[in-house]
């Protein structure tokens, strides 16, 4: 436990390293690389929702001076293995592959059917226009009721249906069904005071990162590949892209480019592959940047939902059974975030009998991709709406109840294992305590609460730090900073060595010249990453132990490190020949006494700890138009020790800014052919900084003891309770329970409407 | 010893890694480089060589539109701080500053004054004629005797000489006297039979690398900069450039670029200040690439020398006394190779009598840089001339002569330290029977021999080494791959490791993702770098047993490491359940087992090896023209350890290319006032393929005991032995002993002419 040790750096909130990078316009994104020769990629996408391909002609494309390259996907090798291990988990690339360029089928408005490269935009704009694809349109299947029909057309005849107790011989939509259950859940409801069930609903949503997706490919003749792009692993989409190509992951280097924004959404390919064989076709660089309509069109939303949930409780307010069935649209292609929903949906409780059931269903959408604690927003927005109209129904404080119910050290997880320290009851004891949860509420106003969770993962992380000549620390790992790696980096860094923050650099690496990393995702920079960057740092200490007393002639073990300093040992100290050698000193003399200083490590980080938070939100409906304002919002979250507090707080109040959109406006719109209609910020209703109150933060730090400092993972949580405790708001401003999203004026207003009337 | 070691991959050949990005054009030199936004940079220079700047009037250049900055040496700090340690070295920053951008003074022809910034470069030539510079022409010094006379006007009034018994009071432009004496050289002269002296003289020349210096800079308004461009060494680069600004080293990244040769030249900076000062003046990238008569007029040739030998020797053979008087120019500042040029004169020979003397003086030309084996071939020259003409004069075999005096193993070199394993007498031996030797001349043809030797040095090394999920590792070292180093790099992590060279990629880093790396020079490269990827690829093997070792649940002692696998010992071997695990298979597991692999190694090298060389030429002079032929050239040399052989080779034919040309046509030709009139190609005339034969290569390979695989270094010495192996050959084909080079058609011719009238 680190709980009550002193820190010098670490929790500090020094100025951000990128900071002036970013404001001054210095940071290159994914779009500004500028190449000698290079051309403009752009992708013809399929106008239906669900078709098939009969034929394309390119001939008329080739034509026209100036188009240097066009791929299809007969360009593409046909991969056949499915599932294929990468690091620590699997993959499906044939659907990878197909998702970015279709074969046979299109299988969602927008699906990837051609690519041409050429000189200008414009040319290859007209080159788009010109390419003659004959399709032949087929049924689609837009939602999840009608994807689960008996007689539904289905997106790939020959998917069969995993996790049921026989293989089916008939094809489904249902790409996997997930089963957790736990006691008895019918004795639990016959032994129940009070028994509650509701379906909620929620739409597809983006993640609306400001930076669409770009990339910059070079491809030599012996198929040597360099691709430049705004990611959040360089080390997956050269893995990834390896395996749609057929090539080995060490032709191609994949170099970060700064990231504007990801939230999961940029842990998948979709361009690099394209621009690679149009690079290697054309023999010239080629540049692809998405516009904002195919980000939205043609990248992985978050899956459209589905929970139904059905909860008993006695009367003195303890949980005894609960039901949850989760359906999750999965998009074009298997793989929605279902297994973590069903693993969540539950989680803050202790309940001793449960069945959870999940459904991972196909829909002629985008292929879903991760989004900011995938999975778990809609569970828990089911959830804590049942559970806060639960205690609603006993009589019962919601906190109260919660905290009756709340699962903590010892307590067996939904999913399985026992719980390790954990911080949830000591959020619900900070949110009772708030001045906030105790504040007056005003007319028409209403106030929520919700519990939110979030794993964090620990995957594979590699630093190296390497000793400059001036006495400062050059980091390197090739975690893409999203959330401010940068500066956590530096600073658990700067703890370790015992230097100043300012005399630390911390620089992301491509993947020649970093070791690998998975993405900057899961919540596991911070903590994996930076426990790569502490046992780097500890090696150059321990390098730095050894040169001082190579220095002293003394034996090594002989020497402490402290403060940033080599220490003699006592009876040396007191000698004036011995006076202790510090970091600075030690760097400058290097070249003299045995070379520079490198540190590195490489792990796969066991231990990462669960993240929970409570939110409290405020709202004021008008009852006239229906429109819900937030008024006052707190996010308390246990986030383990906070490296940087102020980065902790934007990933605390981004995280709750990204959930109240989704509870009040966010919403993929499409019009009965599968086409989506507001595909542009103008008219998929982001939350704006006018939208929101500033959202207030406390940080609970109960660390983490598989982290040296304690560190949990912070960013996922945050999103996590909103809907919830947004919608909870409204049920206690206008008594009304909402359980489908957005909960936007004509929404609302539907629901006071008989209510009024 | 490793000399009958058998080695898997070292001493063989492979395919070059940089070779298909280099002739398909890939590669990436110093001036392929383009940023968003950037401008171009251009410098205004001296057309005085020698004056006083009165005053600079850029304000009619500053009102040109597209003009956006403009630099002159107040823009610079007033940096008083003469010597600094760099490292293992000092440097005269005052000197490097002021070579970069003159200040009070010009002093040379083509010295820096002034440099703007603009949209395209014929608005930066319009800023430039627009610049107002008010000089006071000074009489300026353009040899060595007349830098050296009584009156010569001095360069710089402050300077005095360096090395004399006391400090004088009067100004000098020798900068340095440099001795190395032994024994008794009058008693050995009076001792001696025959006693010889001469003076020999070379002139100015250059390098002649294929690429122009080029850079392109970035600053921050928070002054961190980074810088792309062509160098030898990008840590060198940040030193030197962070001291011109006085800016922390770490303020500033390099970024090597590919680079078309340097030969020493690119050890330094020029550009690199100046274009960071004009992107900060602009908020803009710049670019600045040389045009081939700055890089003629204003980088850094090597010295033009006058150097006195005399010799004397006993009937018998046996060289009895030497004096030696080398006089380097330095340039406008002090620092001519004089040192090495007399630790290197009479080194190859066993002399109990000798007194050296060397002196480093100050001219009106551009500053020199290292050129390959700095100041030794013109120390060579004189002397394997003398040595030519001692065997000559007591009838015989010029390698016999050598033989019976050179130096070997246990031999006390002439700069003091006694010998390791050095292979003179086996080059001497191989020279001897070679073919070349015994082959009949022809008409008007001669052939000469010649020695030449080369310290190599050690210095700083680091490198890393990351291990990809495919088996394949990827090498990271700060060191410029010039003449070969990553197929070098390669071969000795393949040995090491115990995989096949195809399965490494080597690549070079900039200043923040590798650690420090002296520069690629001094022939150290192969040596000292791949020391440290050696020890890098041992940290990977070791982490590898280890890794097998908790597989296996053994201890890690118990596991051995060969040809690429971790061997279990014999009792678990012969057990089916313990099969060996290969390095790709600890690869591919490496996520689930405990994360990936990297390996590091950080070095100052000691105990680099001295090479020698013996070359042969044969020589055909046109009685009529004065032109001379080589006709044949063999180039004999200990390389310790060849890990490429090929490459070994190419430097052998390089240097011994680039020798002849110094022989045979290069040098700068001045005017009156000291300006260069031959600062093109065209009329600088260095060798091309069509006058040069097939230059035969024999390597000999005395390992060196300080390097894991005997590596000594290759490059330089190759260049040592050419200038007199061509004169001697000239003497033996005509008879007459020229002492000035180069030998081209009108200096031969004017030898003939008395001769033959």
């Amino acid at each position: 436990m680190t709980d009550d040790k002193v820190y010098r750096w670490i929790g500090s909130s020094p100025v951000r390293p990128d900071g002036i990078d970013k404001v001054t316009g210095h940071a290159a994104f994914g779009a500004d690389r500028l190449l000698p020769g290079m051309l403009h990629g752009l992708i013809l996408r399929s106008p239906h929702a669900h078709a098939r391909i009969l034929s394309i002609d390119t001939s008329a494309a080739d034509r026209i001076p100036g188009v240097l390259a066009i791929v299809t996907g007969t360009d593409f090798p046909d991969v056949t293995a499915a599932m294929e291990e990468t690091g620590e988990s699997q993959i499906d690339v044939r659907d990878l592959a197909r998702n970015v360029m279709a074969r046979d089928k299109a299988l969602y408005h927008g699906h990837a059917v051609a690519a041409v490269a050429a000189t200008t935009t414009t040319i290859a704009e007209e080159a788009l226009r010109a390419i003659k694809v004959e399709y032949e349109p087929l049924p689609a299947v837009l939602d999840i009721e009608s994807a689960m029909a008996e007689d539904a057309p289905l997106l790939h005849e020959e998917l069969r249906t995993k996790g049921l107790a026989e293989m089916p011989a008939r094809g489904s939509n249902v790409a996997a069904v997930v089963t957790y259950t736990r006691g008895d859940p019918e004795a639990g409801f016959a032994a129940s005071d009070v028994v509650i069930e509701r379906e909620f609903s929620t739409p597809t949503v983006h993640q609306g990162y400001i930076e669409p997706h770009a990339v910059v490919a070079e491809c030599r003749p012996d198929d040597q590949a360099t691709v430049w792009c705004c990611t959040q692993g360089p080390f997956v989409v050269r893995t990834l892209t390896s395996k749609v190509l057929g090539w080995d992951v060490s032709s191609i280097k994949v170099i970060p480019s700064e990231i504007g924004g990801g939230f999961g959404g940029k842990t998948t390919i979709y361009l690099e592959p394209v621009a690679i064989l149009l690079a290697r076709k054309s023999g010239r660089p080629v540049k692809m940047v998405m516009s904002r309509e195919e980000v939205f069109r043609a990248t992985g939303p978050t899956s459209a939902s589905r929970v139904r949930i059905k909860l008993g409780a006695s009367r003195a307010g303890k949980i005894l059974a609960a039901e949850a069935e989760l359906k999750y649209e999965a998009g074009a292609f298997k793989g929605s975030p279902i297994t973590p929903g069903c693993m969540c949906v539950l989680v803050a409780y202790d309940i001793d009998n449960f069945r959870i059931t999940g459904y991972d269903v196909l829909v002629n959408k985008p292929k879903v991709a991760a989004y900011r604690a995938p999975g778990a927003p809609m569970a828990a927005f089911a959830m804590e709406s049942m559970v806060d109209e639960m205690a609603h129904r006993l009589g019962l404080d919601p906190i109260r109840f919660r905290l009756d119910n709340a699962v903590r050290e010892g307590s067996k997880a939904a999913y399985g294992p026992k719980f390790p320290p954990i911080g949830l009851v000591s959020c619900l004891e900070q949110a009772a305590l708030h001045p906030h949860y105790q504040a007056p509420l005003g007319p028409n106003q209403g106030r929520g609460v919700a519990v939110g969770f979030w794993f964090n993962v620990g995957m594979q992380s590699t630093a190296t730090l390497n000793v400059q000549e001036d006495g400062t620390a050059t980091v390197v790992t090739a975690s893409p900073d999203i959330g401010g790696s940068r500066a956590s980096m530096a600073l658990m860094a700067a703890e370790t060595l015992g230097i100043a923050y300012e005399r630390i650099n911390a620089v992301v690496g491509d993947t020649e010249m970093a070791g690998y990393c998975d993405v900057t995702g899961g919540s596991r920079t911070t903590f994996a990453t930076g426990m790569a960057v502490i046992q780097a740092a500890r090696d150059v200490v321990d390098q730095m132990r050894r040169r001082a007393a190579k220095i002293w002639g003394i034996d090594p073990d002989q020497v402490t490190w402290r403060d940033g300093q080599a220490i003699p040992p006592a009876e040396h100290a007191t000698e004036q020949s011995l006076p202790p050698l510090d970091f600075a000193a030690l760097a400058k003399s290097a070249a003299k006494t045995g070379g520079s200083f490198v540190g590195r490590a490489s792990l796969t980080a066991q231990g990462a700890g669960a993240g929970f938070g409570v939110h409290l939100c405020d709202v004021q409906v008008d009852p006239e138009t229906g429109k819900v304002d937030v008024v006052r919002y707190t996010a308390i979250q246990d986030t383990g020790k906070a490296i940087h507090r102020a980065y902790v707080e934007g990933q605390m109040q981004g995280g709750a800014a990204q959930g109240i959109g989704w509870a009040l406006n966010e919403a993929y719109v499409y019009d009965a052919h599968g086409i989506m209609e507001n595909p542009a910020f103008l008219d998929y209703r982001m939350p704006v900084a006018l939208d929101l109150p500033l959202i207030d933060t406390v940080i609970v730090e109960v660390p983490n003891p598989a982290h040296p400092y304690g560190v949990r993972g912070v960013g996922e949580t945050p999103i996590v309770p909103p809907l919830a405790a947004v919608a909870n708001a409204v049920f206690d401003a206008v008594g009304v329970r909402y359980c489908d999203l957005p909960l936007n004026p004509p929404r609302v207003l539907s629901g006071l409407l008989p209510a009024a009337g």
